[in-house]
């Protein structure tokens, strides 16, 4: 394999959009779109069809006790631990059809690549699907990736309630129960991957506005989130005074002022969002007695995090216009880094089909974030429309999704050895 | 009557605290407070209640087709218009005891003591309570004073429907069913009165700031109501970055920036209230696609009032941060001044019980704001503690209200010729 042509170029795309489609058809809403909710019928069809496809290429087909299921090309040295390329089948109730199915569907792109080329490699090669990325169905998610990386616990995990008061566990237990019907191999425990590569649509704007089907992901993002509540005195919005006001509405506006001005110069990589915001009684007459609101800080810098954490609890120890104000951290997920050499493989590998590969921080979480944890792990993005997502109207071009499956090929061979 | 003595020092101070107590007992809540919903049967317990103390006194009780009932002490001259003192009855659904009560009350002691003293006047003089001043239960309210001045219409009115789909006129027909029944006169049609003088609790800060026991109202604040929406563009607040969004929220709040700048530099009498504030889809982790609140605007002066109209108008034209925005006027209602005539005469007669009593704007709707429109009228007001009303815990200092009754008396000698 020379430098001017690589693994990926053979790569065939024409079946790569046929997978893309078939997979597609599974839990298909009208008119575009797709419902598979994690441990429904959709979602384990969706299993069953990534273990023929695999089967169908001379793969093993496994499954542990998450419901991950893992299609398993041989290495030339079966010990070695497996290099894993994958993503999730799960959707949200009314998503597109890429939204994590793509990463799956591309790493059988690689599988396909390999065989249909005759390519032997020394370690094993995995594709994997990790149980209930999407957290919609149960609370929360990354179920399958954050179990097999050691992150969560099973019976806390196993514990959890969909909104019809059906259990994790019970579901679950019918999809084990299926794949083991199909032949799949039960595999339960655990292990720590040779490496992890995830391709997942960007979710966001930068791929399209710099027109590159493809980008190497830096890291994901660390998220802090807080809850603030501005406790204020209810009165009459007429016979008031200005000056005789404890208003939480009011208060409420000027600490926000405060806090986006300690944002403000921040770099391109800060996302400061107020997402929830709301007011009592919330009646037009009356002056609010109370007003409460959400913050969500994400940085790709641990650093950068705990300098906003503290100038925001600063900014919230004292009162505002007389009214009390508390501070609450309801959830901190720290950054995560992917290693430089990893990096580096994927930076090389996309030169050769484009120029000039950007680097991002992804801003969503990812099963990548969890097995970063055990093993080396990076990611690639490629463009979505518009970076929606989470809905049907979720668009990708074919053209770019390629691109970043031949990258994904011409790195797993690099890693695969 | 000298001017060392005037009429109101005869007022009998316990007589009339003990009237507050006896109507405070009808409708009475555990452990204090009050319930009378217009047209309930506590409502109308009270009316009959002030018929029965106004016909011990030899007054003639009478009632409308809106269910005011008046009671009335004959003048010299019977074809003069009545002179009309009086407030409401109907209460909010857990409300003090002296909102409305307290100038229904104050109107009966200024009978007692033209009665007590053998008092004869020109005019007749006719204390009043008006229907559903609250619109608690029938909204709106000021049903009785607004008809009586031909400022609404009856059918309106009577097609108003309660919470449990009770019609008005309904309810009207078995109080007006009930008043008959107990003997009072039927006086179907409005008239126009000579004046109409209101006493009232302030509901505002003001007086007990000052340490004053009354107040003399100059008038009733006008009102603007309005309705903002922020539309922009909902996205995931991890991978859309910050230049790249059309935040409602944040659009929101710098638009309220500027609006708070745009009063900023008002007078003592300006309100400025936003009270109703709500973003959607209300998501920790997703930029607002909308964001809407109400504004509660209240001046005396109808050139400020449209003043900040036009540049409210002006600031709402424009998008913010890429957001479309759109004011609505819901509700537009012009200040009322009460004439000088009747100012003066209530400041001369306050200034024998109280030096330097303060003049003060009425942040309040009041059913003198309806009356205003067809006869000269003014309120006076006494203070109740920290403002609080509509709740059990309104409190009044016995004292303070005795003083604004006897100036109420004072200035029904003086109108009364």
């Amino acid at each position: 394999m020379n430098d001017s042509r690589r693994l990926g170029d053979c790569l065939d795309g024409q079946r790569f959009w046929e997978d893309v489609q078939s997979l597609a058809s599974i839990g298909a809403l009208h008119p575009k779109g797709i419902r598979r909710l994690a441990l429904d019928a959709q979602d384990n069809q969706a299993r069953l069809w990534l273990a023929e496809q695999g089967r169908a290429l001379g793969c093993e087909a496994y499954y542990d006790d998450l419901g991950n299921v893992f299609i398993r090309r041989a290495g030339k040295d079966s010990s070695r631990a497996p290099f894993l390329i994958g993503s999730h089948l799960d959707s949200q109730p009314q998503a597109g059809i890429h939204d994590g199915a793509l990463g799956v569907v591309a790493g059988l792109a690689v599988l396909r690549t390999l065989h249909d080329q005759g390519i032997d490699h020394l370690h094993p090669l995995e594709v994997v699907a990790w149980t209930n990325e999407e957290g919609a169905r149960f609370v929360p998610g990354a179920s399958g990736s954050s179990w097999f990386a050691g992150q969560r616990d099973y019976h806390e995990i196993a514990s959890s309630l969909d909104d019809s008061s059906i259990r994790f566990s019970d579901a679950l237990a019918d999809c084990l129960d299926l794949l083991k019907e199909h032949g799949l191999t039960y595999r339960p425990k655990p292990f720590t991957p040779h490496a992890f590569l995830e391709l997942h649509i960007e979710q966001g704007p930068v791929l399209e506005t710099l027109g590159k089907p493809v980008g190497v992901v830096s890291g994901i993002q660390g998220v802090n989130w807080y809850e603030i509540e501005v406790k204020g005195q209810a009165n009459h919005a007429g016979t008031t005074p200005l000056q005789a006001r404890r208003d939480a509405f009011d208060s409420a506006h000027d600490l926000v002022s405060a806090l986006k001005a300690a944002v403000f110069d921040q770099d391109d990589d800060l996302r400061f969002t107020i997402g929830k915001f709301s007011v009592w009684p919330d009646s037009v007459n009356t002056i609010a007695q109370r007003a409460t609101f959400t913050i969500d800080l994400r940085h790709p810098s641990q650093t950068v995090l705990d300098a906003l954490d503290a100038r925001f609890h600063d900014l919230t120890k004292c009162q505002w216009g007389g009214c009390d104000v508390t501070l609450k951290v309801t959830s901190r997920v720290a950054p995560v880094a992917f290693p430089d050499s990893l990096l580096d493989v994927l930076h090389e590998c996309a030169r050769h089909y484009c120029p000039d590969t950007p680097e991002l921080v992804s801003g969503a979480f990812h099963d990548a974030i969890h097995l970063a944890h055990v093993c080396p792990t990076a990611m690639l993005f490629t463009p979505c429309r518009q970076g929606l997502s989470h809905h049907p109207d979720e668009h990708i071009e074919r053209e770019d999704a390629e691109v970043a499956a031949r990258v994904l090929t011409d790195a797993a061979t690099s890693l695969l050895g």
